[in-house]
C-alpha cells in the first residue's frame, strides 16, 4: 500500500468508509496530534482530554465524535463512531507493517522437509525451520528467525527479525514475538562441587506459550530443567525482561521492561509489574498483585494490592517508611538535644 | 532420534543400560515428577527430600537407589546409582537438542578462505565466519551466527543462533554461549569535549573467555578499551547480563541475570552475584564474595562474606538497617511524645 | 591489513609518519601499557597520570609528549603530538575492525528493487534490506541485518550485527548501532478491558535517531504509538538499554548499561544516567542533570545537578538520608534508654 497523501478530506473519508462534511476538496498531506496539527493536517478528537484544542486546532481535518462535531472550526470534518480507530487506519496506509505474502516460501529461507508449515503461512528470508517445527496458518516468520527442532507456533502469529525459539517451544495463536527475543534457553541451574566448581544441570523442559501473548524485543525466557515454564494467555510482556527456568505467569498479567523473574516463581493473574523489578525465586504471588518500579520481591504475595520496596513491603507501609526517612536527618539532631536536655534535668534532680 | 514413547517398562530400562523389576511389560506414555506422575508416567526418586511421595506417586516406573527400591508400590521400577542422570536420558531422548552432524557445512554459512574450521566442527545455515577465524573440534555454531575476525573459539563448545563476536574474541573449550548474545563490543568510553559533546574512545583491545564458561542468552560483554576483558574458567553468566569493557570475572565465579559490571572492575574467584545487581567501576572485589539481589557494591569489598543494599553493606548490617527502618514510622511518634513529656518536666522544673 | 610486529622502532615511526629517537632498530613484538610493558613492547605516555612509569616502564620504544622525552630510559622513543592517538593507530594495525569494501554487495544479502543503496555503501552476508529503504553513502550494514520498510540511515554509520530495524527508522549520519539492537519495536501499551485482558494500542509512530549516536548492544528502542521516539544528535547509549514509546533524549546526554526510560518521557541535554537507573514515564529532566546508578526517577527534575535513591532525591539529601540510616539501629538503642531515664524522672516528679 502506498501513502495516502497528498490526498483530499473526501479520500480519506472514502478511505474510512465514512462521509465528509465542510470542504470536501480541502488538500491533506499529513497527520498529527491536535495540538500541533497544522495546515495540511488531519488530526482526531477521540476523547474530553483533548477538547479544548478543537475550535483552535491548525489541522485542516478533524476526524471527531458526532457529539463534538459542533465545535469543529476547521474546513472539514468527519464523523465517526471511534475517531482513534479511524486515525489509526489512516497512519497504517502511511506506516504499512512489515509482512510477506501469504504463504511466501522466500527462496533464502532454510524449511526443514520434517517441518510442516501450513499454507498461509509465510517464511522471510534468512529463517531456518529445523526438524519438525510446525507453523499454523496466517504466521508470518519475519527475517532471521531460528527455529530449532519441534518448535511449534500457532495461527496468526507474527515472529519478528532475529528471534531464536529453542527445541521444543510452544507457542499458541496471535502471539507477536519482538525481535531479538529467545524463548527456551537453558535455564541458569548448576550443583555447586566441593571444589566450588559448577556442573550444569541439563535442561530438558520447555517453554509453553499461550494465545494472544506479546513478547517485548530481546526478552528471554529460559526453558524448565524438567517439566514447563507457562505464559498463560493474554500475557503482556515488555523489552528485556527476564523469565527464568520454570517460571509461570498468570493469564492477562503485565511485565514491564527489564524485570526480572527468578526460577520455579508463580506470577498470578492480572499481576501488574513494574519496570525494572524482580522477584525471587519459588514463591507465590497471588491474583491481582501490583508490584511499583525497581522493587524486589523476596517471598510469597499473598494478599491482592500494591507492593512497593527493595525488599517490598504493602506500598502504604513502604510510602510511610520512605516518609519517615526523610525526616531522619533532623530527627537524629533533635534527639541529640533531647539527650542534652535529659542529662541536665537528671543531674538537677540529683543536686 | 525418536521420543521413546510409547514404549514398555523393559524398554526404558533397555535403554538406560540397567534392568527392570516388576512388570516389565508395563506401557510408559510420558515422564513427569514424583508428586503429579500418573499412570502411564515414569518418574525418578533421587534424594530424601521427595521420599515421601514414593509410596503414593501415581507413575507406573519409578527409578529408584537401591535403598529406596523396598517402598516401591509402583508396576514397574528400575534401580540405578543416579536416579536423576537416568530421567534425564528419557528426557534427552524424547527432546533431543539442536545439533548439526560433525563436519556440517551448512551450503548457506558464508566460511571465508582464510578460516580455520577443525574437521569435526559443524556450521549452520546463515554463519557467517570471516577471516582468520578458528573453530575448534566438535564445536557447534547452530545458526545465523556472525563471528568477525580472527575470532577464535576452542573445542567442544556449543554457539547459539544469532550470537555476535567482535573481532579478535577468544573463547577456550567446553564453552556454551546462548542465543543473542553479543561479545566483543566496544566499550561506553568517550571523552567530554568543553562543549559538552562526546568524543568516542576507540576500543582496540578484546575479549578472552576461559574454558567451561557458559553465557546467557542476550548478554553483552564489551571489549577492552586496550588490553582484555577477562573471564576466567568456569565462570557461568546467567541472561541480559552487562559486562563492561576492561572487567574481570575470577574463576568459578556466577552472575545471575541482569547484572551490570562497569568499567575496570575486577570481580574475584568463587564470588556470586544475585540477580539485578549492580558493581560500579574501577572496583575490586576479593574471593568468595556474595552480593545478593538487586545490591548496588559502590567501593571495593576486601573481605569475603555477603553483602546487600544499594549501596551495599555488610548483609548483617543491612539487616539491622532495614528491621531499624521498619520501625521508624513509630519512632517518630513516640519521639513526639517524649519530646512532649520532657518539656512539661523542664516547665516543672523552672516553676 | 595484516600486523605489523614484529618490526623495528624506525617502522613503526614510518607508520605513524614520525621519526624515531634513539636505537631505530629495537625490535617490536608487542603493545602494551607502560606499566605492564616489558622487553620487545611499545607503549605510550599521554598525560601526567602515569608520569612516574617512565624512567621504570621495561618498553623497549615509547610514543611521548615533546616535554616528556627527555625522561625517557627507553632503547627508543617516538615524539608525538598525541601519543594517545598514534598507540590507537598501532593497535588498529593489529587489531583492524571488521569492514567490507566500499560497494560491497554481498551475494547473501537480500536487497529490495524499491530499496536505494548509495554506491559506497557496504552490504554484509544474510542483510535483509526491504522495500523503500535507504542507506547512505559509506555506511557498513555488517552481517545479518534486518531493515524493515522504509527504513533510512545516513551516510558514514556502521550498523553491526544482528541489528533489527522496523519499519520507517530513520537514523542520521556517522552512527554506530551495535549488534543485537532493536530499533522501532512496537511499544508497550494496551487498554485494559472490563474483564482485565489488555487489547493493544497500534502503534504507527516511529524512531527518529539524529546524527553523531552510538546505541549499544541488545539495546531497545520502541517507536512511537503515533508521532515519533527521538534521539537528538550525540546521545551515546550503552548496552541493553531500554527506551519505551514516545521518549525524547536531549543531544548530547549519555546514558549507561541497563538504564529504563518508561514512556513519554523527555530527558534534556547533556544528562548523565548512570547504569540500572531508571525514569518513569510522563516525566521531564531538565538540562545538564547527573542521576545516579540504580536511582529511580519518580517525577521531573526542574533543577540541573545530581540526583541519588529510589525514589530520586537531591544528591546531598540521599547522601544525608543514607549517612542517618545507618545510625539508626543505634538510635533505636538509645531512644530505648532516653525513654525509660524520661519514665523514671516523671516518677520521681509524681512523687
Amino acid at each position: 500500500m502506498t501513502s495516502p497523501f497528498p490526498c483530499t478530506a473526501a479520500d480519506l473519508a472514502k478511505l474510512l468508509g465514512r462521509t465528509v462534511a465542510g470542504d470536501a476538496n480541502a488538500v491533506i498531506t499529513g497527520v498529527n496530534s491536535i495540538e500541533l496539527a497544522q495546515d495540511g493536517d488531519v488530526t482526531f478528537l477521540g476523547s474530553d482530554t483533548f477538547a479544548q484544542h478543537l475550535p483552535t486546532t491548525g489541522a485542516t481535518c478533524v476526524i471527531v465524535r458526532e457529539k463534538d462535531a459542533q465545535s469543529v472550526r476547521s474546513a472539514a470534518w468527519i464523523v465517526s463512531p471511534n475517531p482513534y480507530a479511524d486515525i489509526v487506519t489512516i497512519l497504517r496506509a502511511v506506516s504499512p507493517l512489515y509482512e510477506h505474502e501469504p504463504g511466501h516460501r522466500d527462496p533464502r529461507a532454510v524449511i526443514d522437509d520434517s517441518a510442516f508449515v501450513a499454507e498461509t503461512a509465510s517464511i522471510g528470508p534468512g529463517c531456518v525451520i529445523t526438524a519438525g517445527c510446525e507453523i499454523g496458518e496466517n504466521t508470518q516468520l519475519l527475517a532471521n528467525v531460528v527455529l530449532y527442532p519441534r518448535t511449534r507456533i500457532g495461527r496468526d502469529c507474527t515472529v519478528n527479525a532475529n528471534t531464536t525459539c529453542y527445541q521444543d517451544t510452544l507457542i499458541g495463536d496471535r502471539c507477536i514475538i519482538h525481535a531479538g527475543a529467545v524463548i527456551g534457553s537453558d535455564g541458569f541451574g548448576y550443583v555447586e562441587q566441593d571444589d566450588k566448581h559448577f556442573e550444569k544441570i541439563p535442561h530438558v523442559g520447555s517453554v509453553c506459550i499461550g494465545n494472544d501473548v506479546e513478547i517485548g524485543a530481546n526478552v528471554t525466557i529460559d526453558r524448565a530443567a524438567m517439566g514447563q515454564t507457562v505464559i498463560e494467555d493474554g500475557v503482556k510482556i515488555d523489552n528485556l525482561v527476564q523469565l527464568a527456568h520454570g517460571v509461570r505467569v498468570g493469564e492477562n498479567s503485565a511485565i514491564a521492561a527489564q524485570v526480572a523473574i527468578a526460577g520455579g516463581t508463580v506470577v498470578g493473574r492480572r499481576n501488574r509489574i513494574a519496570g525494572q523489578a524482580g522477584i525471587v525465586g519459588h514463591v507465590v504471588t497471588t491474583d491481582d498483585v501490583v508490584v511499583y518500579a525497581q522493587s524486589g520481591v523476596a517471598k510469597s504475595i499473598t494478599a491482592p494490592g500494591a507492593y512497593f520496596g527493595s525488599p517490598a513491603k504493602e506500598h502504604a507501609q513502604a510510602l510511610r517508611m520512605e516518609m519517615a526517612l526523610r525526616q531522619l536527618p533532623e530527627l537524629l539532631h533533635q534527639i541529640r538535644t533531647m539527650a542534652a536536655e535529659l542529662e541536665a534535668l537528671k543531674k538537677e534532680h540529683q543536686q
